[in-house]
């Protein structure tokens, strides 16, 4: 069944969430140039990067990303969806196993919606220490 | 000269934004609680913590870590900001000062605005590795 993604905007937004971490689990790089918006606003900070800004740096993160051929699988929990307007924002636990361990990762994924399609316009992840707080 | 925060956007979310840090710097409480949206829609992932969500868990990690008496100092850099409607988002460095030392935050602050006021909707920050990318 398709989800009805056009007449609930938390609902599309969850799937475009979604859609991110199956191109990201693929290694998809055209699941992700058709996810992102192209342009000059658009944010990505990987855990420990600092933020890329546009889409040409953020496309070669990926490209470096995929290339590592890590073969991550993302366990994404605690999605808490945000919608304002025609923007919105995801925030999520990336559980992740591959890569020789497993880790948790905190991330903020933001969209905006364009001739009714929701498309990302920027991620950030910040690694949970595993022990305690700050 | 006061800022034409009224008319531009832009200029108003880098204010709020800065009085984010201006807060933080401050250990200014107050200064925080009337920044924030007072709602369960808000979020703030701390570097290394897991993310939290509404102003009372919120407001708590500011009480926590304004007790901790750090005294740290922020040189804000790199802001980025997007407008979109009544939602908007500023990328930042945070160079922070004290602590027993100094790092770099990559951070990601969002903003709503409600009765033309510009209200923080959420705050996550990434440390920056120091050597080095993923």
């Amino acid at each position: 069944m398709e989800p009805e993604t056009g007449t609930d905007p938390t609902a599309a937004v969850l799937a475009a969430n979604r859609a991110f971490y199956d191109a990201f689990e693929a290694s998809d790089l055209d699941a992700m140039s058709d996810l992102w918006l192209h342009d000059d606003t658009i944010f990505c900070t990987h855990p420990g990067w600092r933020t890329l800004h546009g889409w040409g740096a953020i496309a070669a993160s990926w490209v470096a990303l995929f290339r590592n051929g890590q073969n991550l699988q993302f366990i994404v929990t605690a999605e808490h969806v945000v919608v304002a307007g025609d923007a919105a924002w995801v925030t999520c636990d990336e559980n992740i196993l591959g890569g020789g361990g497993s880790g948790t990762v905190a991330a903020l994924n933001v969209f905006v919606r364009r001739d009714g399609q929701w498309h990302m316009a920027g991620h950030a992840g910040s690694p949970v220490a595993r022990q305690g707080q700050d």
